[in-house]
């Protein structure tokens, strides 16, 4: 037998530590999304994996440090779509329709979802200056795309970008609220049929 | 001097009652919407009019019977705003438009904004059931709307009604989130821009 190598074994380590991380982090984005934050403890939540609190304490923190991490998950996807989005070769106009697309998508997985469910007053004022902080940076990336879409004229140049992210991530975001994962349409079909709404408008052509 | 008309003073005393009635609602539906529902407390409410606790009760009830009165505001205004657009003779996209933007205008109320700000775990069994029997009602209305525009072909017909509602005013709701009184535009600006932009896209023709 081989000696065992002490290398192998701290990254197996490190791997089954952000295992249960993980593990931890997707029962509690669950039950937050489902029962809010304000009603669930993380007795709740460590009942669901049959741990003890204290070990959700060692793996991230108390609840609001949960829910934050929570979030940031959730917007640093949107961040990632955003980065892989403005690599393409590809005209703004299909830059933006794509991002809106990743950017629906991961909107109503538990993290997107847990972004749109949380509300300021869930967290204290130094984790509502994150939170802000890390939402800021995904509409400056959307603001930069539709600029950049206005530039190379493919898109209507006439609307106000930040207008017009809003009424785009409005219409998206509200869908977390409404979407039913038990209806005829997968999460991706709703959301290429509201981006198709989104893009061409409702007027008859 | 004539006898006193005891018909008269009786509808004095209504209007009267209904002027108070009023001042509470407007004052607890502006503290609700500044600080949340939950960390808002009737007390906050009375201190603001200079009346007492017991005077709130008696007008309205108790916390949950003044939000419930609130958002029964906020709703009775849009079902309002379709009945008036239904009545016109336009066609049914324009219908669409014109009931996008009063519902636009009056989710930016005070009211309005308190229906948006209100979650549903803010709310009884009972209560809930009442806010979302309105909340149907509006979006009956706004499906109506839309259909009967499928039907006289001046909007698209192949979008999906229910996505299509969802859509439009998930992206008006959210504006009750952002949009700034003290910024440059004003609602009716600002609402008529969102629906150009829901109505026409965003594509360059």
């Amino acid at each position: 037998m081989s000696p065992e190598n002490p290398f192998l074994n701290h990254e197996k380590k490190e791997q089954e530590r952000q295992a249960k991380r993980d593990a931890v982090l997707l029962a509690a984005v669950k039950i937050f999304n489902e029962q809010g934050f304000h009603s669930t403890s993380l007795d709740d939540v460590a009942k669901s994996l049959g741990i003890s609190k204290p070990t959700i304490y060692h793996y991230l923190g108390n609840k609001e440090q949960v829910l934050l991490t929570c979030v940031e998950i959730g917007l640093q996807q949107l961040i990632e779509a955003a980065k892989d989005v403005e690599k393409q070769s590809i005209s703004g106009f299909e830059k933006l329709r794509r991002f809106l697309f990743l950017y629906g998508c991961r909107n109503l997985d538990d993290f997107g979802r847990c972004v749109i469910l949380t509300h300021d007053d869930a967290l204290s004022k130094e984790g509502l200056v994150k939170f802000k902080a890390l939402k800021r940076v995904v509409h400056e990336a959307l603001l930069n795309i539709i600029r950049d879409a206005q530039l190379d004229q493919s898109i209507n140049a006439e609307h106000d970008p930040k207008i017009l992210a809003a009424t785009l991530t409005g219409a998206i975001n509200w869908s977390a609220k409404w979407y039913n994962p038990n209806g005829v349409l997968s999460k991706e079909e709703t959301i290429q049929k509201m981006v198709d709404i989104l893009t061409y408008g409702f007027e008859k052509k």
